[in-house]
């Protein structure tokens, strides 16, 4: 089976032109199939300020009205995803940016309104992604560049988180490829000691996660992203790792990067 | 050969969603190979003026500083594109939304500087387009649709206009196949009477167009689109086609749509 690797930035990476530099530089030098994820990092929210469209949030979450879609379809579908796409290339990448409308690749459904009415955001289910459109793409020697946006089939773009897309790119692509999922996030990985950035622990499985949750060494806010990572495990994902971007360029080294999580050490 | 339509449209249809709407419908319903290119419309000039940032313009030209470079890569990358892509996407057609730096498919140099600095403007030359790479891409099945965005292989992206965009696929990729490159415009093509909308002017080869220029019919502001227009033929082009987005649906009726220009009528 074909090696596949899906790395999802944030933040951290996309708003350190620095970061973002040695990161596409790294992402190129990793070998076989590969497919990068974005989010928004900062750009978005200071748009949607300078144009005056108020930043609503629920519970940490983005309500996204008609005029933040705009802005959201601006900034992660062009500005980001563009500039990436034309850095990549410089590196030697052939890089294809797109959204889940292209290639119909990936299809959402508009979150329904409960309680909340979050606006144009869309809910991946286990039918969203269209693995086999993917990897002919990819069969054509193009690397998939994604924004954080799906649409509904219907003419609606829709916003969507990123570590959901590349969490369901991961298990959907698991079918055909040996896939490692890879988290970059503001840490080396996942810390034995909160204070000390290199007690990284280096192999997580099912068994060892109870034991550190028990021992409460896991703090509260990892709990999800650790979830969702071992439910992504058991749905045919080889490994996920949790790392520093910086820290990237050691994958190809074969030394140890971040925390990998995978049904086994 | 296999055949190929490339069709650019601009203002007149992406501003009106109406005729955006039926536009988008009867290019999904044509035949074969199919490549749709797009300017931007009034949409860019708006953001600018809401963003604060000064549209200058020379001889018609816009200027390109970085300001405005983000808001083009904005709005013709994201929003535009990504809109239509959804909606062909509803249409049925198999849409994945470009820049020239996707694929690695359009690589320009930016313009020098002589006189007037025109800023981030690339200008395509005989080598700029990757035709192996774009029907690598159709042949899997996938409908490219390029936004008036370019990059200079180093990692600068640069606003190209979306007219010679059109044209330069269509020369590069009559290699490839019998290539038919349409322009839609606010009229029904070229017309023995600025007065009549109903005196289209039905085939014109080089002979005829030397005529109608000593006769004074075709008026000084269609010579640059027509003297393009003979020069992409002479390079191969088997026809351009000048009409109104309305008429497209003609084309599949095998009814005469707009103006055809050709080597021989």
């Amino acid at each position: 089976m074909k090696t596949l690797h899906i790395i999802k930035i944030g933040g951290n990476v996309i708003d350190n032109s620095e970061n973002l530099y040695h990161f596409l530089k790294d992402f190129t030098a990793l070998q076989g199939y590969k497919i990068l994820v974005h989010g928004g990092g900062k750009v978005a929210t200071q748009l949607s300020e300078t144009l005056g469209i108020e930043t609503k949030l629920v519970d940490g979450r983005r309500i996204t009205d008609i005029e933040t879609l705009r802005v959201v379809t601006m900034v992660y579908g062009g500005l980001i995803n563009k500039n990436i796409v034309a850095q990549l290339q410089r590196f030697g990448t052939n890089a294809i940016g797109l959204t889940g409308a292209d290639g119909n690749f990936i299809r959402t459904k508009k979150r329904p309104v409960k309680t909340i009415d979050y606006g144009f955001v869309g809910d991946i289910d286990q039918k969203s992604v269209d693995s086999t459109g993917i990897a002919k793409l990819m069969d054509a020697g193009f690397t998939p560049v994604f924004s954080a946006l799906t649409h509904d089939g219907d003419g609606q773009m829709l916003n969507t988180n990123a570590d959901t897309i590349a969490s369901a790119l991961a298990v959907a692509l698991s079918a055909k490829f040996e896939t490692t999922l890879i988290y970059c996030f503001e840490k080396k990985g996942v810390l034995m000691d909160i204070n000390d950035d290199d007690s990284i622990i280096r192999d997580i499985d099912p068994v060892r996660y109870e034991e550190l949750k028990k021992q409460q060494i896991i703090h509260s806010g990892m709990l999800p992203k650790l979830d969702n990572a071992f439910t992504a495990i058991a749905c045919g994902v080889k490994a996920v790792v949790i790392g520093h971007s910086a820290d990237l360029g050691e994958l190809k080294n074969s030394k140890p990067f971040g925390t990998r999580l995978s049904k086994t050490t």
